[in-house]
């Protein structure tokens, strides 16, 4: 981790810590340099990171302050840990259904881009939070890309293995997002009615250079499942200046 | 709007026109400063605009690639221009249903962080897509902020009106999505029955000084409505450097 990066953390320690709330005003720059024991342009980049994730915004000629508390219970569509970051307060376990080495489904082929006959590690998981359940977890990892999974490795953080492990860096992501009617099947896992809403989110996840090597398909418990994004202004910078 | 928002808006216009596909590459820096005839600097400053838009993505010592195109239908949670943006091939038109001064519900009046005995123009609207029903948006503007709207304001963009009439800049947006039943009169609007699963998205945008200024609820018809975000790595930055 880099020097900014681990600023921005202990800043954003210090914001929990101390239970700011949106609309707080943190230290000025001056002091933040001071207290931190940093130059100017690491605060700069180290604030520029926390603007990113939405946890500080800046007002130009006015300082630097909190954003909002996020409404408990809900998971963040973009963070990296996923609901394990955003329910840090709430049980979540999960059940391994399936591990195996297979090929692609045609939708899996599709959006790994890779041949419908090559393999993939197709992993199947429920997940609980408190003990009910959550959502029901499908996986496809390019094997070309992650050769090897184990029962272990897949139930500790399989992010953290391709990481450290394979020494892979992890890029953007596509994510897509629909609400439909649960399947026989689904309904079953997740002990609601079949035809009850669920919420599914797909995710293509790419390396550094783009290249896919994980398609999962996770489908939601409606009742259990919130989502929350913290949009940045950046987005709307054409339209605002 | 400024030089490199400009010139990122040539180069996104140079991809879709030449049909460049996800990985594709795009022409090097020398090439795009000639060809557009800017600076080193503001071209940077485009392609990282354009990198946190997700329309490309930065490989170091490699060059700078496309971003795979959405699907198509999808609806851009992060977009500025919403739905109408997104979904530019399809004919998206609405229905008035309300548009008055009122005070604002509990609910509206903590998002919106005004007092209960405040006053908000609230709008309702029914939104179609290519003829079939794809929401029902419901909107609370602080008047105190937004001191007046008309009929005609709110069939054009309200969003315009904002930032172009009363001259104030828009920033950060919180988002919360979740899934649900529609209940009578939703079914009824949206031409399904009640119970029918439905996809919410709950906003809060605020203006550049943090002060939120709308709250709009929008209950969207499952099978008219899916959604896609192309996230950032910058937001794995932590764990892949």
């Amino acid at each position: 981790m880099l020097k900014y990066q681990q600023i921005a953390m202990d800043i954003e320690k210090y914001i929990e810590e101390h239970q700011l709330q949106q609309g707080d005003k943190l230290p000025v720059l001056q002091t933040l340099m001071t207290q931190f024991n940093v130059s100017k342009s690491t605060i700069t980049k180290s604030l520029d990171l926390l603007e990113k994730k939405g946890i500080v915004f800046q007002v130009r000629g006015s300082g630097i302050f909190v954003r909002r508390n996020k409404r408990k219970g809900y998971i963040s569509l973009l963070s990296n840990q996923g609901f394990k970051e955003s329910l840090e307060d709430f049980n979540v376990t999960s059940k391994l259904l399936a591990l195996e080495v297979r090929k692609p489904t045609p939708e899996a082929a599709q959006n790994l881009n890779m041949p419908s006959d090559g393999e993939v590690y197709y992993v199947k998981r429920i997940r609980y939070i408190d003990g009910k359940t959550l959502c029901i977890e499908e996986s496809f990892y390019n094997k070309s890309i992650i050769p090897y999974l184990n029962k272990e490795i897949v139930s500790e953080s399989i992010f953290d293995y391709i990481m450290e492990g394979l020494g892979l860096k992890r890029g953007f992501s596509d994510l897509y997002l629909y609400a439909g009617m649960l399947n026989e099947e689904e309904a079953e896992y997740l002990g609601l009615f079949t035809g009850a809403p669920k919420l599914c989110v797909e995710t293509i996840f790419h390396l550094t250079n783009g290249q896919p090597f994980d398609f999962s398909k996770v489908t939601y418990h409606y009742e259990q499942s919130q989502f929350f994004i913290q949009a940045n202004s950046y987005l709307f910078e054409q339209e605002t200046t």
